[in-house]
């Protein structure tokens, strides 16, 4: 298609890939061969394949937490996608740095969440499609040509209608009950055993500005922990808290594993108090 | 090398892995280590690594159901190869689209089976393989350095003489006891728990044209399962057929796993009725 | 950057990956996302991801027995990290082919044993690394950052100050505690069971050297088991030992498991005789 504008290489968008595809089928390999049967000079990541089985919240978290790591116009394609074959809609999504593509049943709701201008596309020009569609995987039929033309050039808006139905889930905030508390929950149990809550390190700053000289204190399971900087700060196996790399708040043993040594699962209560 | 002909970069053909060492052992990395010494513009795809242990079956099949989906002239490795270092042959399978390297093991079966002209070499040019070889990693020093040369350019039939005494698997094919019946078999239980068996879209086809007017019925286990279309078409934890992605018929329970909720496991048998 | 010289794309070093991090979680891709944000043109190939989390000496062992297997000017990157945001310092060692970014805690230890020549850099040159350092994740923050400058072509020297007081680890060698035996330990057992020793091809003919008419007798818990050329010449699924792809002696159980069959683990003992 010569129409088509080349970038240098240098410039071709890097496409990232998001499944709970496993690692063992080759799922994950057919979707880049579909890419790179349309743009041979792609760039493909595998952020990860081993979303919980089904588990669209999990994919959600994970991609929210994740994209803008990578360079501008990077495209992220996520398909934890029990739905395919059914009327739900295959989408993409484009913000100001980022363009995202997937079946819309809520697997990008954190990036609506974050980003006030988000443009949503409905995936119906099907000549940009695998010539032969199944119903069982959309990831290679429509998923990855579309993100193959896109990382070629082709604007979003060539490729479906606009839509502002699109589904969202909805993920817990953390709420202040009172002047002088903050209450959250764990939101993912990372490789590590590391529990990720919901509370950020602004929802600290803005907890913290209440009661400038209190020292806050951080409840989980009826217990008080101790906040640290860093892991190796400490050296026995009890619980802590950080703030993550990702500025979350998070709930860790050094050297250990939190989730299993405490019993902390996702969806447990974290509570910071100002007291 | 200066005789051998570069590929602009966008022509290079794209090498596939397909083994059975796992993700933690550096094994495939190191193929890759060795294929970017000489070719530092290769494309390199996982197709998997988590092949069964030694299952030269498994692999064939992962292989089989895969290799159309890349682009024209992309190279498939396979390295499950307990017979390393005996004297088994390493070899290169051309056919009109794709080259496979690996054993000559009947790991490229499917291949030889959907492929009429099949050209396959038994790889004897030591001078394209690593300097120092070992008896237990051809990986390494045959199929990734032969892989790497020909995705320079060097033509198959350099790497050594034709042969047509290659081994093969015998893989069961569906049968066809009386007109109106066909009985095939579980190939390979996927990711999802899915059990895919190896009567074929087609087989299908061809079992209707008999009775054009009657519905067929699916038979596993002794007790009739439902067709659908797509996965979510329908809401229960039950046992149901389908057409997957790769045109094979499928057992698979929505949102759950086939194969340890119904207990089929590889070999079971599937039947289909028109009765 | 236009001072930076830009290496044609052949020329473009490769980072390898090496990290206890699983695959799982995203944190792989975001080293990855940092890398591609400096360099768009970079090559990164995981190495891999499973390291038994904070086991700096596994990581050591896998990084030591494979950086040699890429191409001259390869950038080895290694997170094995628990003391991560403490006063461990972050490195880069530059041997003569190979480049190493990691943390002081050890990781580097066989590559300054078998490398006489080392520079060892203390990375503090700020402006290479990510504008908001976390104290937890400096995959992202310093030595993927590093990597991708140092894949632009800025000398190591501008990353920081060379010390000599790095840390190292003492790994087992093999002694020989008479002329005619040897004694070594296991050092790793890969994803076959293979139960690889400390005792290379090397120290087998040091010691065969002292009585060149004696057969070597291979000592594993009070038992001798058979020297073998490679995997299938043996039959049944007894303990037999070879020299491995890596010159190391291997104990193995042909298409078996010899680690979980004869249960063998890290640290046993294995001899050898000339008696």
């Amino acid at each position: 298609m010569d129409a088509v504008r080349r970038y240098p290489v240098e410039n071709i968008p890097i496409i990232t890939l998001t499944t709970d595809f496993g690692n063992k089928d080759p799922l994950s390999a057919i979707m880049k061969g579909t890419i790179f049967s349309i743009n041979p000079q792609a760039m493909i990541v595998d952020l990860t394949h081993e979303i919980s089985k089904y588990n669209v919240r999990e994919a959600a978290l994970v991609i929210g937490m994740s994209y803008h790591e990578f360079p501008s116009r990077s495209i992220h394609i996520v398909v934890t996608d029990p739905g395919v074959g059914s009327s739900r809609r295959p989408i993409l999504v484009a913000i100001e740095d980022y363009y995202f593509i997937g079946p819309d049943n809520g697997v990008f709701s954190m990036i609506y969440n974050e980003n006030e201008r988000c443009k949503v596309f409905h995936l119906t020009a099907e000549h940009y499609f695998r010539r032969d569609r199944s119903a069982t995987f959309h990831g290679r039929d429509i998923f990855a040509p579309v993100a193959a033309w896109l990382s070629k050039g082709i604007a979003s808006d060539n490729f479906g209608e606009e839509i502002t139905d699109f589904m969202k889930l909805r993920f817990p905030s953390p709420s202040m009950p009172t002047r002088t508390a903050l209450e959250g929950e764990v939101l993912y149990i990372d490789t590590f055993g590391n529990a990720i809550t919901n509370i950020k390190a602004e929802d600290l700053k803005t907890l913290q500005a209440q009661k400038p000289d209190v020292s806050p204190r951080f409840m989980v399971k009826g217990k008080e922990i101790a906040f640290k900087q860093y892991y190796s700060q400490v050296e026995d196996r009890g619980l802590y808290a950080l703030i993550n790399s990702m500025n979350y708040l998070e709930l860790f043993v050094y050297r250990g594993h939190a989730s299993r040594e405490f019993g902390i699962t996702v969806g447990d209560p974290m509570g910071v108090l100002l007291t």
